[in-house]
């Protein structure tokens, strides 16, 4: 089982408008919902790739029991969320149709009470000693402490357990002090954590802050690894148009599955930029096309950097 | 008791973003959610002012439950809500504090199947007799017939029950043949429903349609209504800058209010123009605020018009 961790879970609402005009109102062509927040969507990729995956993190209010019930519905997908009094938040991504641009809503997360985070500390000591893997994913809801990713990973790394950290400010600061396996900071995130807007650079002061890996996203450049190993660029074979929502979690998704199944930094790297591509080309935002995936799988170029 | 019929009930949800920027991400500062839809509001105004109010109409899903639990906490409401199997609607309000214009999104609303239709119909007819007035606010969501309002006038006026109807468009026309002894068009519904732009004409030609009394909102020039006894105008005491969402639903509540007491028109008015005005001044959207109620109501202009 691969373990995620989603303690910002939310409900991704998606509206399509036929034009978005500020200050107008609109009648929503159509509204979709699904579970959310960057752990969920990892798990929902690995899932979808025939593994079995335990999801946690909180949930509360209506809007969590909306998350549970459709996460539910997704075949492999054991759900271990932790109830919080608080309610869970949406996130409303308003699609207009004539641009096809987004406009995006984040609402803020619940409030998580000192019990709450003692009550997912002791779930979260249950489930990791089953998981081949961990992924940390997301901001932290308020409430709960800023080095609670260190303190996460370092009760994986006691079970022996590898631990991808996807993060991003002070939490990611923080959590890679305590040394997890991969972070995977897109560029911005790895600037604000070293100070250097150069990739190569960055990502060995990254390395020398606790990482032992780190996979950065370059976007349409594809994903640039620094490891024990080695220094990687893995690169789609064309250029992408399309939503790149949720490409970051498919990469991590990518990386993990790889990783259970023993595979090597090039093969982790291939599986992780090709999921973003069926990821980014696919219809829903959010979604993988599998058909994409084993298209481009084929065709990525995996070079030695650095 | 004062009935309120919403068929499409929803949850209204405000955003407060900083600045509205289309095809950006906006962390949402501020999320406010309260049950609405037109007979919703109404009945929460009539509830302010005292009067004992029983609210129908359909509701269903995740969203449905929260606008019955929110409406569970409004006193002297009682929840009479009939229960459908598709889901309630939300409805946002995106407000731009910079500016403190509002974006509106409309969902559609819950697919209505006919043994719904018909146990709600039931449900009706009993409340109805019990009723001393019966408000038909909103529009009808997909599944119930376009000619809902005239059975439910209908219905009203065979157990001797007055009945306001506040709809628009083929609703309000099939609606007004029934005769309700009042309708609350804006100058927009009514040019549509006459095909007339000059509202004393367009007033006089609802009435042949077969509304007893026609009272037109009229913005910011307050009310016009052309009865039986007479026609009259009734203008607030000052031009009011604010915001106008719900001034229609308190002009309802007022004239209702009134009509229940047994006062007569130039008291209806008073108080239905006195709540908008009070509603479009309140901080918060579709409320109203009692003391600008108070004071506006003593200032009220009624003239007679025609």
């Amino acid at each position: 089982m691969i373990l995620t961790v989603t303690l910002n879970t939310a409900l991704d609402v998606t509206y399509r408008v036929p034009r978005l005009l500020p200050h107008a109102s609109h009648r929503v062509a159509a509204v979709t919902e699904r579970p959310g927040g960057k752990g969920i969507n990892v798990a929902r990729v690995l899932a979808a790739l025939g593994h079995e995956v335990t999801a946690t993190g909180f949930t509360g209010g209506p809007v969590g029991s909306v998350v549970r019930e459709l996460l539910a519905r997704t075949p492999r997908v054991v759900d271990a969320l932790v109830p919080c009094a608080d309610g869970s938040r949406r996130t409303l991504a308003v699609v207009d149709e004539s641009s096809g641009d987004t406009t995006q809503f984040n609402e803020p997360g619940p409030l998580i009470t000192s019990a709450e985070w003692s009550r997912f500390l002791a779930q979260y000591g249950d489930l990791v000693r089953g998981a081949r893997a961990v992924a940390l994913c997301g901001s932290l809801p308020p409430g709960v402490p800023v080095g609670a990713y260190a303190v996460l990973v370092r009760a994986a790394r006691a079970a022996g357990v590898p631990v991808l950290l996807d993060t991003s400010g002070e939490a990611l600061r923080r959590g890679v002090a305590a040394r997890p396996e991969i972070i995977k900071p897109n560029a911005a995130e790895l600037a604000e954590l070293t100070g250097s807007r150069d990739p190569l650079p960055a990502t060995r002061d990254a390395r020398r802050r606790g990482a032992h890996a780190v996979v950065t996203s370059l976007g349409p450049d594809g994903l640039l690894a620094t490891t024990a190993e080695g220094t990687w660029q893995a690169t789609p074979p064309r250029a992408l148009a399309g939503n790149p929502t949720g490409a970051g979690d498919s990469a991590v998704a990518g990386l993990l599955s790889a990783l259970v199944e023993g595979a090597d930094w090039q093969e982790r790297l291939t599986r992780a930029v090709a999921l973003s591509a069926a990821t980014v080309l696919a219809p829903v935002a959010g979604e993988f096309d599998p058909r994409t995936y084993e298209e481009v799988r084929g065709s990525v170029k995996v070079t030695t950097a650095g």
